[in-house]
């Protein structure tokens, strides 16, 4: 078994619903990653040494996913120049537009790449963490590449109910 | 010259022309206090190590301001159980909503006392750390209730152009 | 049974089902309380008559709840010393963003310590009460210490579904 | 001189450039007025006193404008059964949607009849204080009818550039 | 029975169910009220000569409530002097936020006096027409006096749940 | 069967719920029409070659449905002088805003009409298609003309509850 | 001199400053207009009856550009079957969102096609028209799809600062 | 001179001012990088060849700036496994909240990693397509870690006003 090279981290376990399609997406691809409950408020020390040896860990890449006042994503990026993708999960009240603009606002200086509010961002992200690496790995490449025309092709396969005409 | 009793954070100098108004409310009730640049995003350390020391030098309380993906006060919140009071500072586009809806929303357990965006936030986090350290200090207590009073009568002074009637 | 040092109000009976979680950090951590149901626009000489003797009570701080158009927090503050925390209740339509604003944005002179939305909101303020009162209170310092602690260890033993690698 | 059968009050003198749009309007009307500044934060008391009052004082209604966290209309309101018209002064920041949501949002019970953001709105809290008392009296209501006859016209008089045609 | 001194209107039967409660209100303390279904987008001409017949008729005040692009109330109050109550109905997508920036944001000249979205705002709007009544009905008056204390009377009487406390 | 005139395009069969209601209203005015999947994102050659061919295969216009960021109806239009009319597809978390905003804000150049979020915009795009038609088909006014009296008719014969009146 | 197909109305002189850019697109393109002043709410039934007369005027469309509360596009829509093209004109402090939601949102039935808030729009409602006829107008298809070759060829020609490399 | 590896696309010239800040980072740390106008919706043909060619010209990633119904990233993103950064430029009225929405709310299956509204925006993604290489860059991660010790010294010697205490 390889060690991981993507990191998915979120505040809480009940955020997994929403980040499982971030580690679908790594997994389809065959990507090693690792999944890990790292809340930036609750697990301020693990936050920082998690992000401390993601570069020596040799991690390519950290998805993490918050809701609300979304520290988790800028705190990690705060404290390592490996890439951070992170992905807004939707808030009870706000429907994560809070959770979007607690990540995605972040000042010049340290960026954090984000995705959509929920199930669409973390797959995406995953997507991202994908891309990244095909970079450097030829069969990678072209399995994105074969994933972007597989869903070409679902999308012309759809039908729609049938045309009623003048 | 007494201990600082109320520390003041802000992310850049750039924050202080907001956050001076914090600092000038407790100048005016002589509440030792300190200001200090603390960037979450640039300085992370310095964030743990100022929130980590914060209950043993005696701070009742800690204003911090921050705009846009503000995260200095959630985290300095989630370093120290020193109540902390949260300015949000107006950014650039989104006028401060996105700063203060990152300093609010914060989740259980972690509590992060908020003020309006902007100069009255700022002030108010000021009076607001007055009011704390008044419970145990009657002179405080006192001079918040004479500037209460002041303050009304500033109001009670205020005259408005001449009503003309029919 | 000790005399209440923490005041919790409501608009109405039906804010409870968010309010009570204010309440139950309270009751945890073993700080008398009493709560009280008082509406700034229905009952406005309740509102005033228990916010004038808040301080001469010995109320170390007031936990206010409201929604839509929430007055309740801000009028306390107007009447009082006493420090008021601010807990905007969800909204039917516009799901507590009236209410966060009606609270969060006082003008510069009278303070309103605000919270998030909703049950995380009434936590916290029950939580940044107890933090006020550990000030001068060694053991529930204590407490609230070993409270995150507890809460750091419950995520860090937070497990995710087994992770499937390449 | 007339007894005021308006009273326009307004948190601040600030406010005075966004309300006497509201003055202007009673006063081409030779509706007598009364203006004052009376805050809800400052000067709880003398709001509570002048909407006390104010039935007894014959006022017909009241028009109150405030900005942010805007409590001034509702707690009127809350004291008195003579009608409230509310208008939002802009706010620094979130340029008055916070000052709308705080006064339009009243709970069932205490209404506020609340009108534009800005001087629009003053003007028309004006104009609708003076269609309340057309009612029961024929020269305003044909004023009324002739301010809208000449606004009216003032807008079939505007002319536009040239308009040039191929 | 009596003429109709209060007319309510709304887009739709749909909206029956939040525009009751003005009507509800207006039962309750004896005022003799109309209903009718009125769209401004598709019964234009209906709309106006029902506002243009409004004055003559004797309404004292129109309740119109429309959802979305909502153009009802604005439009009424075009073509008469009678004062026009706005009832924002919450809508499909935008929960009543599109609803009351179209009814509130009236320009300079003609005004609506807007309440909150939904059920609130239509019960508001019905105890607000019977305000304006009020000033010249000793006996409505009373009547909107003892509503105020039984409405007071029924807070005062509400309990929560027992207060535990350390 | 007429050659279509009128393409309805949506970015996935799940639109088909809201996009319908489209189709619908061109089935009944015998407006002939096609319906098809083509998404931006995921077959964008297929939205070029559907736009390139537009114009030669005798499209009036296209009415386009997409959602969250929606960038179907403003890249056809960028394809083909063809009128393009846009319908934003309510999404998960943000209820249609972010669709809204991602297809009317196009910039100065490249048009695309927008119609409201959901099913009443997707019926409003396929009504002014009809209407686009219009022009130069007597008999398509004259439906489009009946359809309007029979709306009006349905409002003028909606009754409400019977009025309960003092 | 032609009779003018198209129509341009505003609700004032001030919103000139904003749709001259669809009078400025019609013309480059030889389509006569006409423009008018046609307020929505304080000339009603100026509003109406150039509605009314719009068909049998020959218009093709009519380009109708409010502010704040807009309710003009929706009214000549509701008025006629002549398209609508609706501009939602900034507004002092909602910087137009307000007028696009009045004008978008419309309910299902009567549509209006909106355009993008302020210039940008107003031009692509110009456009958009000028699309509209090019449907029956050979030499206007081919001078809408010159107009798009110029604008690609200046994009083509745009260069930017020196690009500087390692 | 070496080839580009990072591509800077925006929609215009005059979003330069916004999109230079990524630049500028690119240049501090040598990494060779091109920029080019392409607009989607001027140049849509431009788009697709610059993004079909990207991957086998060897761009690690593109940089693409656009505001208001800003489609040029997602529409890049469905072109190309290339990695996309997309920065919202602020737009004219809403201040690029619709840009944000615009580019962050990508569908499952086509991602696009989005960075903050203006100047921070296009400097985060600029260092963030450095972090990107950097992971087979040595020599680059040395400068990125310095970039961050620098960044961490310039906070640490800010200096605020001299502190006055009681």
């Amino acid at each position: 078994m390889s060690d991981p090279i993507v990191g998915i981290v979120m505040g809480s376990q009940s955020d997994w619903n929403v980040m499982r399609h971030a580690a679908e997406q790594l997994q389809s691809f065959g990507v090693p990653f690792e999944t890990r409950v790292v809340s930036a408020h609750r697990t301020p020390d693990l936050l920082f040494s998690y992000a401390e040896s993601a570069e020596e860990r040799g991690l390519a890449c950290i998805i993490a996913g918050a809701g609300g006042a979304a520290h988790l994503p800028g705190m990690i990026a705060a404290k390592t120049i490996v890439p951070v993708l992170g992905v807004p999960v939707p808030s009870a009240y706000l429907k994560g537009m809070d959770s979007l603009l607690s990540i995605v606002q972040m000042p010049k200086g340290i960026p954090v790449a984000t995705f959509a509010i929920g199930e669409a961002g973390a797959a995406n992200a995953g997507l991202f963490a994908a891309a990244l690496l095909a970079r450097n790995d030829g069969s990678l490449a072209s399995a994105l590449n074969a994933f972007r025309a597989k869903q070409r092709d679902t999308v012309l396969a759809m039908s729609l109910p049938p045309e009623e005409q003048a």
